[in-house]
């Protein structure tokens, strides 16, 4: 019997002795309950504990529980990945204990026993974390196998041959994931291979189809001399320690490198844990009678409501993921005599899933001699056209509730249905020119176009010199993840539509052609061939991700659907499905958010594109963009090089009427919704030209000698200028300017006004940290204010307000609401002061600093909750307990990334704001946070009582922001 | 009789409407008690009500207690002078009634009365704030005179020209101060002065002397016309009216813009406002019998145990001060037949005043016909000279408490005695001559004189030929080290007291002007100019570091008496008064403080020079200093221009000999006195040439080519290198960088220890903003530690701890102080970070904003207390918690600057570090600041509870921090 210590995983010699040193682990407390089982009458768990059994194991109970044919087992609990670690990588006794348990259990559902001579249980051992992470852990399959039971098994299948291929199979999974026998170096073959290798040149065989029963007997015992030699112990024959040895395997397996990169980049919490399902094995290689496949309740790419997937008859269900032989189409199961009952069975099975889980199910089968098995089930992952339509359609079916539909949404994949899809023409003509060079399966909607790159760090190396790139591979394994997320296309020769490329591609919205079978790769070569057309690594290729196509060459890019409808207007709502689907989830959005969804905008057509995307009002319009327009530039720099007041007061007032149209354009194109107006920011040496010839061409422009100009760009030369002389502190010194700002602002707001428009004009100071910095700056904007009043007759609504994007700002946001109407909170600023890190030389060390774990991810795309974020928070609390119906709002780069918006949704802001483009990701988010959250205000019984009180400190519901 | 809107106090149109909007001010609640009486038998006020009654009402009192004769008066509270500006600028009815009460109790005192016609009382209406304000605010004297009551005291003087000479002045000032009669532009006359120069000139006259009563009588006449003409109302006649509104135009004075700068000048709060004394006239120009005078208890100047101060006979008190006749020495009165007498009885008052107060006393008195009256008395200021020898003397005499001699010093003037001085004759013969370019901020006290040189290769190659240097740049950096060392004195044209110069000058203790924005340097012509006046390379130029005046040519210096004896050890300590003086100070000082004070230092001698200054250890240690020295650079720049690990562990094996000398010097010097150590912190480019020449220079050196290291200084160029690579980012990225000058310090460490010297080396990690940068650089630091031990057999103490200079890392401290064993508040970048303001390039903007009171002092020399302050509070607390024992100092600027100290203490941090020549400064501050807060170890009871708290979470006494 196996002591807690011999089940210990041993990989090497170096980890080994760091484990001796921990070997003193701590008595670790064990969970009351660690174990569920599933089988039909005994199913212990459901698919509410999710978080508990992981998804595979939840799934596989709710399964058992509506009756579909699923194996029997159990599901070792996610809390036991934790206490697995915590006891120094081992299985406690008690763990052990419980595990002798449930097999026994498991031997009385599925009448067999482990270890039995005669009647061999034998099971798969395979993770299961809350979400799924395909492919990133370990599995091993053919447990319980050992020189007894591959006899019985050989009796009862009545199949040498078959059953010593299990065994082998089995010794070398288990001795490659559990004993760690792996090659040592990069440039080493897989030991397991070299050994099958010269068994198949000794015996002068090249397939491992053609090795005997005998070649594969001789082939296990060379398998277990290789353990041996590498790791000194003996393959074990016990059943009950080869499980516990796995199950610590697949714990252990939550920390290798794929799954850390994966978490990263999912931001999945370490803590979470996987769990490990035990599972009765079954055959689908038992003869014609059997085989396996996976398979989608709906077409997952184009979210087409048919019956979607593939099968192999006569395999197991590897060789389907593996992509090795190239599976059928699950509906041309039908035409199969063997199999046809089963698929009929099949297409059952698919409405049932749908109805139960209500969602498209993504699940595996096993057919063993025309028995249907169900191993796993989950919600399918799709491209983001498809969630539209899935979402539209069976919310409005009746089968997805509208809330899941959100919940379960990637707001950030919204983006896709506003990628470029190739134009049409170039595309025509590219085809007419041959440069098709072969169709694959369709496994990533949209277009790529770019270098060919053979490996994941060429890949990475080419997007980081900025430019596009296509990653060709015979097939993508976990290790290619890093290539896949630089590739703009992942293009694979072998592997089907459910194959681990295209999975990942679609998870990610890559566009992906998979199994090219007519394309050969040689990565010895560096070459990509079809028939004699050969492409080399830099050449440029395209993949249709939504026909198939591959081809040759570069072709040009246009709009998507989405964007032709809301965008170039070039193809009317009515006459897009796309848009039908997109306006039904973003409608459904709106009904379940809190937040307002404003834009950054600067100029007329910015703000008609971000209202066509559903945005609210402009959260944050940039004045100076405004002045590189035209000739305006020339009276900056006037203003910029003035020697005195009067000097600049005469430059300042020629960009009256500029500024002043610039609003007009703005008011009018927003109608009356708000619009949030910051007054100069950037540091003035930002306007003048650095180089001399420029400097000499504006000299004589302006007649003024270049020295004075090489001078004044001297003075304003600064060493930070990102904290430096800007923001209201220009203001503050310099009054005039702020005092043209709100001139043109608020006479503009009176022209529109004044032709029936409403306006809603909000003032913003920029860098505030000084109470006093805002009094003195909101007293010219209030004097401007009654002046244009006064002169125009015109009396319009206004606020002032304030960004706070320096810590003090927040830290004395209590002072500051005295006299901020409204706080909008500019993040980007905040994170550079707040971290001591600009943003444009942090390519330095960020990057690393992500690999270290130092910080999560780039806080420049989403926010840093702990620091950043505490800021924010900070200043939210003090700025309501002055005024308790201070507007608050953000602007910065984080206001369109839905993890920020997740915490924005904490702080009870009154709105985000972001790049017109992200409008539809920040609605959907912001939805998607109020239904996690329970702030909906469609969920209004769930508010908690913290939330109770912020409401009744004066803020108002949804649309307040607005 | 007036209503409370009669005496308002009118000024002009502008600001009358602007009250009239306010008029419906609220109504105002009023203290209990406004007024003190101060009179013989009837005094209600004494010397501790301060606060309320400002000094010169408290000593009023207090004179008046202890039988000094003082002219009888009232004092109305500060206050009233809070309810006066919120009452809208009126005096409420309530407080005009007590006035009124208080005037009846004034005239039974003094036997006269209010407008009486016969036998009128007479009153002077002075300020007098809690801390003397001298010349800040108004003053009325003569008040109750008109048209009546100057016949009676024309009757009781028997000289009718005095009493309209009275009047005169009486009219002149009221109609000045408080009805607003001045002059409306700047190049207008003062409008009395010219209606007195016109009657002169129709009268013929030059003289006001020479003017008649009945001249002054008409011009009394056309001054009432005057203020008519301009106010629209007559001249009040009525005495309580002309009270009412003088009382109100005292507490306006304290809103002028004399008073508002001096408070920020001097950081009075606005709150204090200031009290109003209504005092009986004595006059002191009643003939020859008569005089006034202003003494000292004690030279002011040198502090000598002598009656100080002048005296005019037949004067009122403001021709002394008005300087328009010169006075006699006090001691001169002795020889006066007609003052004698009063003069013994002053000498009298001299050592009874001395005895009451406990201080030296600066005071006013006035002989009205050989009989003395007080009129003010108040702790006479003093250069630091003076209260060095005053606080030993006194203290040791009895005279004075040592608290208060503690309580009452300026700790910031400690530095006077250390900077060398210029000859005073020649000082004053290059004014006189012109010399005086330009005034910059005066950054670095003392005197300096030297050649001109404009980079820090010259000012070597100059101090080496033996002759003295300035260095003058328009701004210096790290790489001018070498040239700031060379230099006697340091000026720049840009920057503020807190820039790089500033900073490094003040540690080295060298003189520097910054900021000298008149002058011009052009290094590609090699001149200094200052308009037409150009100077070259070698020309001299001296700084007056503590006025920042910049004189061309050359001045004499000398070394001050202290630092003969601390520094250059050239007299004997015994031989100097001043040490004797200085060294008591200093050691009452520490017993009285709480907190260590260490220095920043980066070399053994400035070590040295702290201890004899009285540093209990090393605050901060700079280790990049060091890379600047000798040949050392070059082996900096080659491990920068390392194109791989192994170039680069191959340029640190060269650092590492260099760095263990280095840091064997410091602990030898320290002999056990903690030495905290900061690993690299700069961003790399400050380490390599930016100019073609010098690159050419070092490839040949290096044998690389130029292009090479042009492109790494390119590579390295950042926008905002304060917020860029630098600080433990370079550690956690290049990690055998932390580890060379781990190994440095602990080789080091090893090796004193080895020779029977303690050592205690602190090692810190700057620029720590997430917990897990430091986790990584402590476990490199640990690693070497351990490594040293067993390859040296030394087992020597050591600590880990961060710098705390970003807001994140202030902010999740409870999270960095898990692994953190210390911190250091690094003020400076704190400070940047925190207010978005770089310290180099907020001088475009800080003097505005200070002078716009959006900020009441430049940041960078005193911490702004609600936002980097805060950080800090929240910092230390929040690592407290996590942490009991976590040991918490400060090494920023701010570490010497007495204001921050003051917060510093409360805080309870353990230690501050400042510069070697600030030590003392600290020491005196550190006391002060334990004293006023009641936090002295030597004041145990006074002890208050959230101190005790503070002190159970485990920080312990004074010392604890050394």
């Amino acid at each position: 019997m196996p002591s807690a210590t011999s089940v210990r995983r041993k990989t090497s010699k170096a980890t080994a002795s760091k484990r001796r040193a921990k070997s003193r682990a701590p008595v670790v407390a064990l969970p009351k309950k660690m174990i569920y089982f599933f089988g039909a009458g005994l199913t212990e768990g459901r698919a509410e504990l999710k978080s508990l059994l992981g998804g595979k194991g939840a799934n596989l109970a709710a399964m058992t529980t509506i009756g579909l044919p699923v194996p029997p087992g159990f599901t070792i609990t996610t809390e036991l990945c934790a206490v697995y670690k915590l006891n120094g990588r081992r299985l406690p006794e008690g763990v052990i204990k419980e595990i002798r348990k449930y097999v026994r259990t498991l031997e009385r559902a599925s009448g067999k026993r482990l270890g039995d001579r005669r009647n061999p249980l034998l099971v798969s051992v395979r993770s299961g974390a809350r979400d799924s992470m395909p492919g990133m852990m370990d599995t091993i399959l053919n447990l319980g196998l050992n020189d007894e039971t591959v006899d019985a098994l050989k009796t009862n299948t009545k199949n040498g041959r078959f059953a010593w291929d299990c065994y082998r199979r089995f010794v070398q999974m288990y001795g490659d994931v559990v004993m760690g026998v792996q090659k040592r170096h990069e440039n080493e073959h897989d030991p397991f291979e070299e050994v099958m290798d010269s068994l198949k040149q000794q015996v002068g065989l090249t397939e491992d189809t053609l090795l005997t029963e005998d070649h594969l007997r001789e082939l296990v015992r060379r398998f277990k001399e290789l353990v041996f030699r590498r790791t000194q112990r003996s393959f074990p024959t016990d059943p009950i320690e080869q499980l516990c040895g796995a199950v610590g395997a697949v714990f252990d397996s939550w920390q290798n490198e794929r799954a850390r990169i994966y978490r990263a980049k999912y931001r999945i919490p370490e803590e979470w844990g996987t769990a490990v399902n035990v599972q009765a094995m079954v055959y689908g290689n038992m003869g014609p009678d059997s085989g396996t496949g996976v398979a989608f309740t709906r077409d997952p790419a184009t979210g087409e409501n048919r019956f979607y997937g593939e099968y192999l008859a006569n395999a197991q269900g590897e060789d389907v993921v593996a992509g090795v032989r190239t599976p059928k189409s699950v509906t041309e199961m039908a035409n199969d005599p063997y199999l046809a009952a089963s698929f009929h069975q099949l297409e059952k099975v698919r409405h049932k899933l749908e109805k139960n889980f209500g969602d498209v199910q993504d699940f595996e089968f096993t057919i063993e001699r025309k028995k249907l098995y169900m191993l796993q089930t989950r919600n399918g992952k799709r491209t983001a056209l498809a969630y539209v339509r899935i979402a539209h359609e069976m919310v409005t079916e009746g089968l997805m509730k509208p809330e899941h539909a959100i919940r379960s949404a990637d707001p950030e994949a919204m983006n896709q249905l506003l990628q470029p899809v190739f134009d049409r023409t170039d595309y025509q003509r590219a085809k007419s020119e041959g440069k098709v060079l072969t169709t694959g399966l369709p496994a990533g909607p949209g277009a790529a176009c770019g270098e060919i790159a053979f490996t994941a760090s060429r890949a990475e190396q080419v997007s980081k010199a900025g430019k596009r790139v296509v990653l060709c591979r015979i097939e993508t394994s976990p290790e290619d993840l890093r290539g896949m997320i630089a590739a703009d296309g992942i293009l694979t020769t072998r592997g089907g539509v459910s194959s681990h490329a295209a999975l990942v591609a679609r998870q990610m919205g890559k566009v992906c052609v998979a199994g090219a079978g007519a394309l050969v790769i040689d990565y010895h070569e560096g070459t990509l061939s079809c028939g004699s057309h050969v492409l080399r690594e830099g050449d440029f290729i395209c993949l249709n991700g939504t026909t198939g196509e591959v081809l040759a060459g570069s072709i040009a890019t246009t709009d998507s659907e989405l964007k032709q409808v809301l965008v170039s207007k070039t193809l009317a709502p009515e006459e897009s499905e796309v848009f039908a689907h997109f306006d039904f989830v973003m409608k459904l959005s709106d009904k379940y958010r809190r937040m307002g969804v404003r834009t950054n905008a600067d100029a007329p057509d910015q703000v008609r594109n971000a209202i066509s995307f559903g945005a609210s009002g402009v959260g944050l319009c940039r004045t100076e963009h405004m002045f590189f327009q035209g000739d305006r530039i020339d009276a900056v720099r006037e203003m910029i090089l003035a020697e005195d007041d009067e000097g600049r007061d005469r430059a300042l007032a020629k960009l009256v009427p500029y500024q002043r149209d610039d609003f007009e354009g703005i008011f009018r194109a927003l109608n009356g919704l708000p619009a949030c107006i910051r007054l100069l920011d950037p540091p003035l040496h930002e306007f003048l030209p650095h180089d001399l010839a420029a400097q000499e061409e504006l000299a004589q422009k302006l007649g003024v000698p270049v020295e004075r100009i090489s001078r004044r760009v001297r003075e304003l030369h600064e060493f930070n200028p990102m904290l430096g002389f800007r923001g209201c502190r220009l203001g503050v010194v310099y009054s005039a300017i702020s005092a043209m700002q709100a001139r043109a602002i608020f006479e503009a707001a009176a022209a529109v006004q004044s032709v029936g428009i409403p306006v809603n004009p909000e003032v913003m100071i920029p860098l505030v940290g000084f109470k006093r910095e805002l009094d003195l700056q909101v007293e010219v904007v209030r004097r401007v204010a009654a002046e244009v009043m006064a002169s125009t007759g015109q009396r319009f609504p206004y606020m002032v307000g304030t960004m706070i994007e320096i810590p003090r700002g927040a830290l004395t946001a209590n002072e500051i609401a005295e006299t901020a109407e409204f706080f909008s909170f500019g993040t980007n600023d905040l994170t550079q002061t707040a971290l001591g890190m600009s943003r444009d030389d942090s390519g330095s060390f960020l990057p690393r600093y992500i690999e270290l774990e130092v910080i999560k991810a780039d806080p420049f795309a989403s926010i840093d909750v702990a620091g950043v974020g505490q800021l924010v928070s900070i200043a939210c609390e003090r700025g309501r307990a002055t005024r308790p119906d201070l507007k608050l709002g953000i602007c910065g780069e984080h206001g369109g990334d839905p993890a920020s918006i997740e915490f924005f949704e904490k702080c009870g802001l009154s709105y985000v704001s972001c790049s017109p483009f992200r409008v539809p990701v920040a609605r959907l988010a912001a939805a998607r946070a109020a239904i996690i959250q329970g702030t909906s205000p469609k969920l209004g019984k769930r508010v908690t009582p913290t939330r109770a009180t912020r409401a009744k400190r004066g803020r108002t519901g949804r649309g307040a922001g607005r």
